[in-house]
């Protein structure tokens, strides 16, 4: 395989993780039709720069063009001519080989494993909540939904000392959690009201009426998923309860390599299974009700 | 009349304005039974503190307990007991004579006319953004709708320096605003895109979905209005593009008086009628399209 176009890597895939977002794709979401795959770690097969090529690395999915105002302006991720890997207008990672251009990649440190690596995609997205949101010691949090990203939402959110409730239907998930996080089923989630901070990880327009119920007043309510189905919410009491909502979607690769390596998060045992890419659409039907399904070639 | 409860002040009416929210507590909102009347300004009568009585006053609609966590916290609008002047548990402004605790009044300064102090209400509610937001001298903002609150909020931004632009159908309202507020027709809004913020004052859907058009990547929304109809609106843009959306209410006396003594709002080219307390209903009727209707006893 030859690099497309300048700039680009080529990487050989070791280990791809199906996020949530992969199955809303397969159903039509983004329209998008390629290679699936944004979750990865893999290793450099080609690229310019000879000192990049055999390292271990994980990449931005978002490939910005770097010159429009919205890039200008600091927010590559939001460049409006924006291609994302296994998302928007590029083939994914579910393959022996992809590309990426060589300044979205991030090389991971010795100490981290693959099966660590490749949640750094999700653990970034987590972090996200802590550029927008001052998350303070004090500050009590809930995190309604732990499946792929609200296991790792609850354990950025715990790092920084604050209160912190997971709120889920299923009991096998709470189980997940690591010590020190309260853990409520859905119909006891009202304990939680009076929350400075709800982080919505449902995706559901029932999970965001639940957040809404547990916001204090001017507290804040994350939204943490792409894949919101399309319904619609009454946004009445945000305005009366003058709620702060924060769309949050991905977020920054090296801070989350640097929790990972000092051993403060572990995603490993949200692992549920693995399959080989030959077997991916099976491992995508797996995905649907297990916490996090990994692929390898 | 004698005082009814303890703390409480008597205030005899000199000019009462008429709101949107009046409008829709006639319609049901709130489900509010009793006198209307939120913005006035008045003289005190009866008061435990004699230094009180005589004095030209406006006043916090807000009535908190004190006690409570929500008090305690610093937050005693949101206060769940609270009742609201003229809206929830109370009788308001739109009479001869009316209560209201003495610790919310504010004493209007000599220089301040009673026809731009009737006006401290509205104006406090628009401050109420820079308390919540950051506006900062560069920010590109856009007001949707300039009816009587949405002429105070242009007004408010304008101060910090920002670029505001202001969107309306109708071209008269456009005419009242202050030069240098960029003014724009509905069908033209979309010239303001790119805004660093949008203040949604319209209170309808339509108006809340041309503000997530508007708005930037990482931007902000602001919801400036508690009569906002209960359609529901889609909220995925708002994650997609990781907008922050912020709900406001009530704000701070203060400020809003300290401005009008200043001079660097008038608030008084908006006045579009006067009527006397005792052709009240005809005053509503009129306030359903005009900007702002006083009433007078």
């Amino acid at each position: 395989m030859a690099v497309e176009r300048p700039g680009e890597a080529v990487i050989a895939l070791s280990v791809g993780g199906v996020c949530a977002t992969d199955l809303e794709l397969c159903k039509g979401y983004m329209g998008f039709r390629g290679v699936l795959g944004h979750e990865w770690v893999g290793r450099v097969v080609e690229a310019a720069d000879p000192a990049l090529v055999g390292a271990r690395v994980v990449g931005d999915i978002n490939c910005a063009c770097g010159v429009c105002p919205t890039c200008l302006a600091g927010r590559p991720t939001h460049c409006p001519h924006r291609t994302v890997l296994g998302i928007d207008g590029r083939d994914g990672a579910f393959a022996e080989r992809f590309t990426l251009p060589a300044a979205n990649l991030h090389v991971v440190p010795d100490g981290v494993s693959d099966e660590a690596a490749v949640f750094v995609e999700p653990l970034a997205a987590a972090l996200e909540i802590l550029e927008q949101v001052h998350v303070r010691p004090g500050t009590r949090a809930v995190v309604l939904g732990v499946g792929r990203l609200g296991q790792l939402v609850a354990r950025v959110l715990a790092l920084t000392g604050a209160e912190v409730a997971a709120v889920s239907r299923n009991p096998a998930r709470l189980d997940l959690l690591p010590k020190g996080i309260a853990r409520l089923a859905a119909e006891d989630a009202d304990q939680a009201a009076g929350a400075d901070l709800v982080v919505d990880c449902t995706g559901s327009a029932a999970g965001l009426a639940t957040a809404t119920r547990l916001v204090r007043p001017r507290g804040t309510l994350v939204m943490k998923t792409t894949v919101h189905a399309p319904e619609a919410v009454t946004p009445i009491p945000w305005v009366l309860d003058e709620i702060t909502v924060v769309g949050s979607r991905c977020g920054p690769f090296a801070p989350a390599l640097r929790l990972l390596e000092r051993g403060l998060v572990d995603p490993t045992p949200l692992v549920s299974a693995r399959y080989p890419l030959a077997r991916g659409v099976e491992a995508l039907e797996h995905a649907a009700h297990a916490v996090k399904v990994l692929l390898t070639p």
